[in-house]
């Protein structure tokens, strides 16, 4: 984990919103991005468009995560800080939306993973050396209780091949790293593994 | 609803145009874009590529709709105006094309009205604050006679979870918001919504 | 037609290529791009990558269409200059390669046009000013006999219903207009209308 | 094959980098490109973004492949070596990752090579004239040992109408050409053509 001044993160959560817009994945106001610092966290504010944020919509938090000065963060920040209880090395945490990721949770109700394998981008993953190899990619229930989804995933990270990313169904993505930049490369591996099957998929049915 | 100049309308305007350009949402000389004044409104002309205008491309109107000065306003705009009068609080309307929103008027042609339920996205639009809900986009036939089309939307426009967004089939969406910032948001939310139910269903059918 | 000087015409061209570049319709080298002059043509090289075009790679061609300077002109000019004499009005020609329209040519291997009906976008088209119409496309078979493209096109554009473009299977689209803004619209009115298709396609297999 | 100095194509490089993933060809750290030198190779350090490498995420190998001073290249720089080796007028390598590309090697895991026949996009291939041809892109199973890739490729390159490109299976495409331009526009090509393929199969399956 890497310490980054809040000034510094501010500055980097800006560049990746313009980053995730720019693909799609940043809708409305959708979405919240944090990174943990040495006396707190930076998180986006509630109600603000993710690729067009300026220096008052990332919001800085004590270290229990109560908001330091004005600006109201989002219920979710209480996923964010979860992330950041159960894995000590997480220093950065990315909720984005495609419409295929949840397209996917929606068409698969019934699946509570996805399992990505063979792949070679499975590589890119912290602590995967072949392709030979299967990850999972846990999918919860969505709630508006933030308690509930918790619950859920806690149990369902410990999974072995879970990777730092876990979907909430009829909603989106979390991914997480060390910084921002990993938390990024984790998002876009993810939903590029996600296009890869559904294209798959497409050129499997031509073939019947 | 934001009270907004002339000249500040005329940029963000411009702005917007740009960035649903960047969607390919504004094809060849297709969509308006408003704004609603204190003293009247600010629209798009007609005949300009909405990704590349320039001050020129946006009009003033007086409070009754009429054009001040020279340029030539699209017959569409009674359709903007139409909505400034049936909600009070809105300040801004924006008609975007996709080929999604339309391919989905088409294919089912006998719907009129396109329903998402239980999407976390569902909480950008006003007054939502769980995804355990279903919203209303109402999809009203095309016409060359605005009249008509108006018609047509006040009382779909009634039922009871429409969305500030109506889809004319064969044509495009039309969204509003309290300025134009939020319109574009809600714009973006349902071609958001849209492109994940047309994902979700590519995904069901490789299930078959 | 517009009057316009061969330096415009190369700023003009240059500014197209990046465009149709970003939408995923210039891959390679592919592509030709033109406009008509006083006393002769602009047309893009040969083998220039028409996203990253410089003056170079656009050259002056006579009014017999024979490269002034250095510099070789593709084979297709040809076809530019065949749409320049057919359409005295024209004043600008641009060949395009999209994935989806050539998917389209391919798929429908016995259809000489294609039929769009009931789009508002056909209002883009000059000419026509509601929904409630039908236009064609023509789809001709491709060869690397020029004149063989040309004796098939005259006839299929003198057809009812004809819009400014037509499609060569397995290849690409033409599209002109009376100057560059008119062409480049007339184009992105056509992918347009063929990405509509395509997902509307899509959307009704889901029904069944 | 032009020869290039190290800074040069270190400039060139990172140009490159940021095209592809604007395209969506270089998620998370996927990808690495290189440059013959007089003296050497130039190529893309390992664990870097593609899209945003600077000067110091391009290294210089000597002529046997070493690295010359500090910085790790990727395990594949041997895959980049094989096709120096095996083509004598290769001056650049590039390897992208689209989602369609893999997802076309998955879904046919029986093939071991993909033939596009009819396309006038041949023609962009080194020694192709016309579109009524068939050219080869090689599909070759992955491995982490690339002493094994190595082996299968050398005789499917061989095959008559194998294009300077090829598909290692659940993992992405390797193109080349004389200069880092022309690897570029054979990646697109050959992207271009999966794109076309898929989307032609979705065509075709609507009107059964």
């Amino acid at each position: 984990m890497t310490s980054i001044s809040f000034d510094d993160a501010r500055q980097r959560i800006i560049a990746v919103g313009r980053r995730l817009d720019a693909r799609g994945w940043a809708p409305a106001t959708a979405g919240n991005y944090s990174a943990r610092l040495e006396d707190g966290f930076a998180v986006t504010a509630s109600g603000w468009h993710k690729g067009r944020l300026s220096e008052d919509g990332v919001l800085k938090l004590d270290a229990a995560g109560k908001v330091i000065g004005a600006g109201k963060s989002s219920a979710e920040t209480h996923l964010h800080l979860s992330v950041y209880r159960l894995f000590p090395e997480a220093g950065a945490v990315l909720h984005g939306h495609s419409p295929q990721a949840v397209a996917m949770s929606r068409a698969f109700r019934d699946l509570d993973a996805w399992r990505f394998a063979g792949h070679e981008m499975i590589k890119v993953f912290p602590g995967h050396d072949t392709h030979e190899a299967e990850i999972v990619l846990p999918i919860v229930d969505n709630s508006q209780d933030m308690a509930v989804i918790e619950a859920a995933i806690a149990p369902a990270l410990a999974r072995p091949g879970a990777i730092p990313a876990y979907l909430i169904r009829d909603h989106g993505l979390y991914a997480w790293g060390r910084d921002l930049d990993e938390a990024e490369r984790v998002l876009e591996a993810v939903e590029w593994l996600i296009a890869a099957e559904l294209a798959e998929r497409s050129f499997r049915e031509s073939r019947s």
